[in-house]
């Protein structure tokens, strides 16, 4: 039986200067809309957020990103990011999310991130560090 | 025969502003250096710049974007992205993305983008626009 | 007898992309705040967000922008932004900005920022916009 | 007799991502400007690079900014940053700018800056930290 998924979502409204001349959000901007929703999932699922990992002694870079555009946002707009853990044995992090459209609960756009573990030496963490088996024991189905 | 890929490069020097708290370059950041990437290889192959792309009637908006993240970039050290352009018989543009170290030649990241064109409605543009075929006259192979 | 100043806030969670090397916001950012601010204002007092000025034919660039920081904002840190419309006869759009620490009310940045109308055809207007008068009527006490 | 100004200057071309929805450079944009332009600064008169600083337990937040905006920079415009060093015997550093499009030379945009030292615990330095005083010694004619 699928164990339910962990899911956050953050609510962004479009500011002028993410909006390009094309009159519409500039692709770039979303990958600080994906990192809002990634701030809103650890709020939520406390111990996973940028100042946990930090204070553990890690950090947690990205080393993959996918985004998929389908339909603009324009100013003013205000949009739903749904961000959405991905359960991996591996030491790593693995999200991805849905931006909709406030106004029509349209898609607006799709993307993945992964993240891996560093440690304070700058050296990849291949094991999953104590802190997120603790998270893991604590938010996830056996 | 295959025939010879068209690319150019850009140079970037890593700004303070684009440094986050790990003191490496935010990963967002590379969303402009392909940026940078693209618009040196319309100034190469004239005739697909953004102002180009426009003035024939059009938009190219990104549909796809992919980034692979291998090393990181800290303050001042300086760059080079090597953009490459991909034959797609479909109205499409496609890029793929290497981001080096200029200090040792390793590679920082790596990414490919893909866009579509929209016309002057709105509407996405299935076929080829004409100033696209005349480029691609111009500057591939038959 | 002076009038009530017209005001409104915003509020903002600082974000990671936000953050520079030194752990604190990234003192261009506070431009992002202060815009964040006006489109909140002309939310509260309708008929002056970006929209309304550019459906009325003018754009209203900004001309002077002036921060003052007297603290730093950390990640996930939360600060209001608190923005007064400054009556001026001419025609100029005039603000000034308080951005406030949320946790302990102390001031994190003061600014202003002074825009003038420019009209389709690029032209500064030196009158003040029929539809900012209109705007004046509505919301400012003779 | 008055000592020569030290100054620098950076170029810069516009991004497609730094311009906004009146296809002009959105005015916070500046802000990254006047940055190149110190870090130039920093290079030519060795010593007060950002890592410079940085590396002698100081850092040097921005506290006053100031930008004065007279003309639009449009898309793939160079423009020139030329940044002046400003004296002063307080423990700060000043700085003026003045941004100048290439094409014609007129000015873009002018500004100031004033930074303090704040030392490793985090405290204002009321005192010149010693490495700027050597580097005052080497520049500046006494």
């Amino acid at each position: 039986m699928e164990e339910p998924a962990l899911t956050a979502t953050a609510q962004i409204q479009v500011r002028f200067s993410e909006v390009d001349s094309m009159r519409i959000v500039w692709h770039g901007e979303y990958v600080r809309y994906f990192e809002d929703g990634r701030e809103a999932f650890g709020r939520k699922y406390a111990g996973l957020g940028y100042l946990d990992i930090y204070e553990a002694g890690y950090t947690a870079p990205i080393v993959d990103l996918k985004l998929h555009y389908l339909r603009p946002l324009a100013l003013n707009e205000t949009a739903i990011i749904e961000v959405r853990y991905l359960r991996d044995e591996a030491a790593k992090l693995r999200f991805d999310y849905i931006v909709r459209r406030d106004k029509d609960g349209e898609i607006a756009a799709l993307g993945s991130s992964v993240q891996v573990f560093v440690d304070e030496k700058g050296d990849l963490s291949l094991n999953t560090p104590q802190f997120y088996e603790t998270w893991k024991e604590r938010w996830l189905t056996k």
